[in-house]
């Protein structure tokens, strides 16, 4: 649908706020998912008087990683742009990807005799990991016209990000995994299937040998294995496809940097939900759109703690007041995806929304939550059309043919 | 989306039963539908605590055939892979069709001084008819490298199998009909549109001929005409799409047939619906998808008996305590399409469906019926989402994306 919105799109004063509860949607415990479970009171009321419906991020039995996820609440199908594993994984540890990288997760791993004896280096500490990606990116800052970029990980991983002087096609990641998936195996020699590729391959062979010799007197971390190679993906810019200047708060980096993918201001925040709100009002003048994101009700979710989760809902509900407060012309409360507490990851499961705007028919649900919302006047939707009609309550949509 | 799927798969111990009452849905008569007048204490039950909805087979408003109901339930999207009216004759009655076959259905017909006086052969007895394929077959075994197969229909019909030595082009059976559809004209020229559809005439041209010569002494059915060319759609087996190794268990041929297209195991098996679970019992072990096929259901709608689909239905719910009893993971009970007694034919309203599994949220419908149906927590989606979600909830779907 991108393509046609953004034929229609019209400029006014509106602000659209989007609030997404990190994994919000749930299963019953004991008859009651989180959210019905959780004292929402303000949710609630906005429920009443909304427009509610659940969405499905991809499609329908389809369990979504955040990448998909958010890009669909953002409005670009996640079928069409997928967005690759190392890409993630660079956005994850706080890096800066841009046109001309290309990003790939790296693993420490343990070498001996030609074979890979652990893939993982024994899950070395984060702190031994982190001081020897600190000693490679010290011995290794660039190979030929290209940078090289690291950022530690959690125990035996890291990010590599190659930087070239030129913007790459999208094929200039086209490359294997030389993680070969077995412990007992050689690793596996990069092929690049394409012109672009194999320059990056040479590129990657280079830094695999500067490695290993700054590795060679480490007992387990001797090797360096690489997956997930990737550029990032062509997306319009948020100004481009809806003219909306967007900011993006959100205290988790691989958030901040999906935003980013998408041509949204997302500075550096690290604090409370609390800090993330005071961000926003104190720039609510500055921007149209603001995509304010609350992780804690995915990872209480994914921890398969019930009771936190419920908590981290009723503690989102409770500051949402002062957003509410801010009364923008369209506000939009949901999630990316669910993750219900009994399934300790994310799910499949349609995802509940409301969107308060004055151009609703309201009246159809009593509080704000899966079975409730099914009683909305916009039923079951793919994620993707969220934002269209984010933008037609803004006013920000004209008419489509005479 | 099953491009998608496949990617996806992932195995378990799981068991998933696919339980089909043939033209489930219904319309209201005195105010209920079959399914709603019906007492179904099993299905209502699992109605209360499952994930229900509604599914379209193809498209709003379109009435779909045997064929299109059922790949849309096996996750085969019907707009994309079209059954030939040849193929799913011969499944019909039971021949074997493969990847070098060309099916065709045939009528007997009466030609006089070069023209079709009767396109039916005045609808000979069905007797008849088997007696006169039987002398066909017995006459003509073999056209060139080209084994001939016959089937005996019902009055003047009866399919032919044109079995090569080697796997044919999907072109091979782009040929018109023979039968002019209007009585007092000559019969079609076959044309091929292909290179590989013209052997195939050359070899239809001289069964045609050979046949006139057996049936040249009969007074009605003293001619043959050809309708629907067709080969098999290539679709990817139940194992390659979904890793699922599947039993299909149907008293009627043409639902073995379709099973056996998409590479399930379907057994000749003949007798009641008692008779066909008795078989799922005991091969439960073996397999890790079911699908058990319910005829009867649609026969009494098509015949317009209301009651005696009301009844059919109570009989399926009575016996479904015995697959309810073997606990499978997922257990998913719908039709391939409606067939209201009212209309006598199969219709293109949606068809309930429930899908039983811990994953739900369920607690929205009161009892399993078209009506109840739409308040379940899956809202009204085309049938080639059940598969999928089916495969969720039996934890055999990777998450996709990061």
């Amino acid at each position: 649908m991108q393509h046609v919105v953004q034929h229609l799109i019209q400029g006014n004063n509106s602000k659209i706020i989007l609030v997404v509860l990190d994994g919000l949607g749930g299963l019953p415990t004991d008859g009651k998912t989180e959210l019905e479970n959780a004292h929402t009171p303000h949710m609630d009321a906005l429920a009443r008087s909304a427009a509610c419906g659940l969405h499905i991020p991809v499609s329908f039995g389809i369990t979504p990683g955040s990448g998909p996820g958010h890009l669909g609440l953002f409005g670009y199908d996640p079928l069409e742009h997928q967005i690759g594993r190392g890409i993630l994984e660079a956005l994850g540890l706080g890096m800066e990807v841009g046109k001309t990288d290309v990003a790939v997760r790296c693993n420490y791993a343990t070498y001996r005799g030609g074979i890979i004896t652990d893939r993982r280096a024994e899950r070395i500490p984060t702190e031994k990991s982190g001081l020897l990606t600190e000693k490679l990116q010290h011995n290794i800052r660039r190979i030929d016209d290209c940078e090289i970029i690291l950022a530690p990980g959690m125990e035996h991983r890291f990010a590599v990000i190659f930087r070239f002087p030129e913007p790459l096609f999208p094929d200039a990641a086209a490359i294997n995994d030389s993680d070969p998936q077995q412990e007992g195996k050689p690793p596996l020699q990069l092929v690049g299937s394409s012109q672009a590729a194999e320059k990056v391959v040479s590129i990657a062979q280079q830094f695999l040998h500067k490695a290993a010799a700054v590795l060679q007197n480490e007992d387990k971390a001797n090797y360096v294995l690489l997956r997930g190679f990737s550029v990032i993906p062509h997306l319009l810019s948020f100004s481009e496809a809806y003219g909306l200047n967007a900011l993006a708060i959100a205290n988790y980096p691989m958030y901040r940097g999906l935003a980013k993918l998408v041509g949204m201001t997302a500075p550096d925040i690290h604090g409370t939900v609390q800090d993330e709100i005071d961000y926003l009002k104190k720039h609510y003048n500055n921007y149209d759109f603001f995509f304010l994101h609350i992780k804690k009700v995915d990872s209480s979710g994914e921890d398969g703690n019930y009771d936190k989760k419920t908590l981290k809902i009723e503690e989102a509900d409770r500051l949402l007041l002062q957003i509410i407060e801010l009364n923008p012309e369209v506000l939009v409360i949901t999630g990316d995806h669910s993750t219900p507490s009994q399934l300790k990851s994310h799910s499949w499961h349609p995802v509940p929304f409301l969107i308060k705007s004055p151009y609703v028919l309201g009246n159809l649900c009593t509080a704000f939550s899966e079975r409730e919302c099914l009683k909305g006047e916009l039923g079951i939707l793919r994620t993707i059309h969220l934002m269209p009609l984010a933008l037609a309550n803004a006013g920000r949509l004209k008419k489509f043919g005479a």
